[in-house]
């Protein structure tokens, strides 16, 4: 049994990876543990958990955690996670890292996006993207694996079949992605105040979320081209799921049916993604706590317009169930081991 | 005091109706109608009104409803309506019609659009369009208006300034819209059950809107040339609002406060706009209950877009309150009369 | 035109007051206060009023306040409350007191149950309890009103016509009451962010809620002998709306028509209780942003009790439309001024 | 492995039933059924299913299922459900009813209580009721289960540890009740309805809920003597769970710390029970999707009486899982297998 530990285990993304990491066959948590003075009670903060798992999460010491793992997820925020991370590969871990602090390539972007210095730009050149439907090779040889958050996710899966195709203009990309609270995390703040955000919708971070350098790089490397996109998020009054529509304009008009089969073909082997048939939508509801990403396509063929519509659950597929799946690629476990 | 009628009293736009009439300086309501065999009493149906309005919902009879008004407000489904419609207004009736029936300039793509006849093309070329922001001329002069809904109200009030813009590719809209679940009616049905659409989100109708040929009508008009647009309409658990963010391409860049002062001058002798000031975003929750349009723009300046955020109450201005100010209109009252 | 300001117009009660207040025909609105260190837009904080109200609300400075007002309403915490309530009552002020501070007859159960000190005994003991259904006349001659809030006024209104009645066992009261978050007021806190309270439903300060002596002293006074009360609080997700469902023993068996004469006796006069029809039952959305509270009975003959069930819009009935019915009493305007 | 089929596969409890069957290490889901003309796919009614199980749901023939399996869970109406248990049970079957056939001791009160005539009296008596918290050792030799549901679980387990308890008065029992919108079921209704049952809170058949002789015909058996309850049943705004808050009558004072004692004790050797520890109170998110029912007890001292509180899933403990647990302790599976 491989031992596992989360730092970060008092966020959503963290109790998600206690809840996953739980049930799975190949794996013994044992230690959780998150920027804390003094240990707190896991079902005091998750009371779900009581009479499941009756563990502690305790202060987040790197040197304790290396003992008794072979594994770490971290579920920090970024510029705090790459604290830990350093360290813990350093001694030796396997590290899966669902901050931003990993996933660019271009450290100077990461750097200008997040306001921040990279503590080891070196060790970010070995860190490999943690979407197994996109990377899976490279992430089966990698030790450390930066896993992306929900946005991007949604929008790359929805995006990456059509990268490099003549019929499509990859400079035309737009992604109108709606998120479930949950999303924002687990501190309490006016937007997420019951009463303010419950009966009511609202986009934010307009033209400026930070999500959009991290998408636009993995679209452009996928694409052989520098892209930009316009990605616009908005917050939905339910706790879980994201629901991208994205738009697409094609040069020239193809039918439904061939981009259709194109998206069957790319996702064949990625026991994750549903394609759905003609004529059916996804909804958030159907991938709740499920690590699957449902996507549908429709010719606008008026417009000469592609929609791409993706559904994920923001906790599971993007965020701790990805976390997951990356693991059982390093490990090779069955890719969906602990994840149905 | 102008004697008003509500045909359709039993819907959620009826009911609203209602709420926003009774307050009416001008305005006494002398009947309530819909499609029913007896007389069902408001309360039952509407318990928010037992001790404010104690009356009955009668079965709809034109030539009773005649009798007894001067003003009829229709909130019937299309095809219905116009039934109620053609003798109301031949009994010379002052006549705001809350369906589809007569929208549309051209009888053949209302035909085509919502699969039925109408039942009389003449008296459509006299409707006029009630979206008093554009049509405030026309709506003054008119005896019988056709009232927009919510979604074309959403997406040509924020589209509306830039038509006929040379620094706007017009070509390019593209409505991304996100609706309370009142805008789908009083009827339940499978989507609108609970435990369905709660901690849930679908777009619908994706690329096939009817409300998509009316929008396309209205904007080519004001741009003065044929249009498509690309609408999709989404789901959201919560009862109000929609909220609907549109993309456009700039020909050319035009910087913020540009593009911002361009719609203040557009909208400023409109009472229920509000342009909202630079890095402030529309919620929802902000036009709850009321008859306001909030707007915003965003220029995405690093893929030469423009994003256009609007939010209304589907119920209000999306359906009542925009009735009552066209009646306003019609009749000289103050334009607000009734609606602040 | 009385001149009116508002202490505590950041607040959920103190927004409601205001778009009360802003609808009276006998007010107007001078000075919008709060503890604060400089003024804000009070668009900023509840983008409704922008359009409608556009004014600060400003450090809130006794002084002042005294000088631009006849009366003044104080939506603030208890404690801080009557740091204002005592300057400005001493100023010749009329008060309507939100908070707890003047609620109590015993000022010992006051200090008790609030654990502070209270500033002003002998001024406790001219305010008046501010639940016009039963202190009418009280108020109509009091110059300080202590309005009482959203579980008080919803248990009180459904218990006060048993008081004295032979039938009923005055002891046995339980009162089991469900509230919307709005009434957690507008400060983030763990228990009212959104992914926490949405999709749950808990009880709170069993045993142990502070309303439960304010409401016993009443019920006491009302039934001429002390009683004590079984009262739960729940947080239900939903912004606003009490529904409280009251158990009381019958010690013979009164048939339900008896009782429900009783109560539209007891209630005949007052213009916003709706005792409702048998077999009808309240719900939250019938009084949702109004002043009403619904009431219901039903006889259980099995186990010879008596169910009471009530409905308000905790920040209307609950808080700032009480406060406004009132002033109306206070000032001689008619009760329902500004109110339906 | 068990060869198990589903009747009434279309509900939310038939649902459920696949979710727990398919991760059942003992069980093969070999037919899904209900009452229909022709074949559904599962995954087009819950489209969560697709790739996971791909199956369709058949018209439900007794003389198939009967072949196909050698245990059938029925998730049906009541009265409907009796029609297939009648001839299954003499096919052979092992049988898990979750509707209200065959749960009541005495078959006239079943009668009475659901107005239909009972199809097999003689068969009612082998059937057990399928609470295993209290009835284990009678469900591990039966062939025949009534599984009970949601409120009666939640207010037996809530008040059995109290029966025959000299400190309680047996006959004070109050429940007061409050459930998720699932509980209805999956048929759309007005009720149901999203715009009617969001943003609101109601109780209904008050002090004639068809549940309260179930409960009242176990708590008495428990009781040793016959007792009557009063139970409230409400509608909160939520999918899933139920809070029971339970009033009972102490007789004399005893402390909490003794009844909690015995609260653990009467369920230590229960694994989906968890009496919470003083100070702490249930909530419906923290069994949601599980098999646990949380309880706490409140020792009103003021008043002399305890206040219970419970929380299950309605769809798990309160049907699905709770069916899957009694099929644990018929098969002498690990009584969690499946569960957890």
């Amino acid at each position: 049994m491989l031992r596992v530990g989360i730092v970060g285990a008092l966020g959503y993304a963290g109790a998600e990876l206690i809840r996953l990491l739980r049930g799975h066959p190949e794996v013994k948590l044992t230690i959780l543990a998150d920027k804390l003075e003094k240990p707190v009670a896991l079902s005091s903060v998750y009371p779900q958990f009581r009479g499941k798992l009756d563990a502690d999460i305790e202060p987040a010491d790197s040197e304790r955690i290396a003992q008794e793992t072979d594994v770490v997820f971290l579920a920090l925020p970024h510029k705090v996670s790459q604290e830990y991370v350093v360290p813990l590969y350093k001694a030796g871990k396997i590290i899966l890292d669902l901050s931003a602090d990993f996933r660019f390539d271009d450290v100077t972007t990461y750097e200008q996006t997040y306001g921040v210095r990279h503590l080891d730009p070196k060790l970010n050149r070995e860190a490999v993207y943690g979407l197994p439907e996109l990377f899976c090779e490279a992430i089966k040889k990698a030790r450390i694996v930066a896993v992306p958050g929900c946005y991007p996710t949604s929008v790359i899966l929805g995006c990456a079949p059509l990268m490099g195709k003549e019929y499509v203009d990859p400079h035309s990309i737009i992604a109108d992605a709606k998120s479930g609270v949950s999303g924002a995390g687990r501190s309490p703040t006016p937007a997420t105040h019951f009463p303010e955000c419950n009966e009511s919708l609202a986009a934010y971070s307009v033209a400026q979320h930070r999500h959009t350098p991290e998408i636009e790089e993995k679209l452009s490397a996928l694409a052989g081209m520098p892209l930009r996109i316009t990605f616009t998020p908005h917050l939905v009054p339910m706790n879980r799921g994201i629901l991208s529509t994205i738009y697409v304009k094609l040069k020239s008009m193809v039918d439904e049916e061939a981009i259709l089969k194109r998206y069957q073909q790319f996702y064949q082997e990625a026991p994750f993604v549903r394609v759905l048939p003609v004529n059916t939508l996804p909804n958030t509801r159907a991938v709740t706590c499920s690590n699957f990403c449902d996507i549908a396509i429709v010719v606008d063929a008026r417009t000469q317009r592609l929609i791409v519509l993706t559904a994920i659950d923001n906790l599971v597929k993007g965020a701790a169930g990805q976390a997951v799946q990356c693991l059982n690629l390093m490990r090779g476990f069955p890719e969906t081991a602990g994840l149905l």
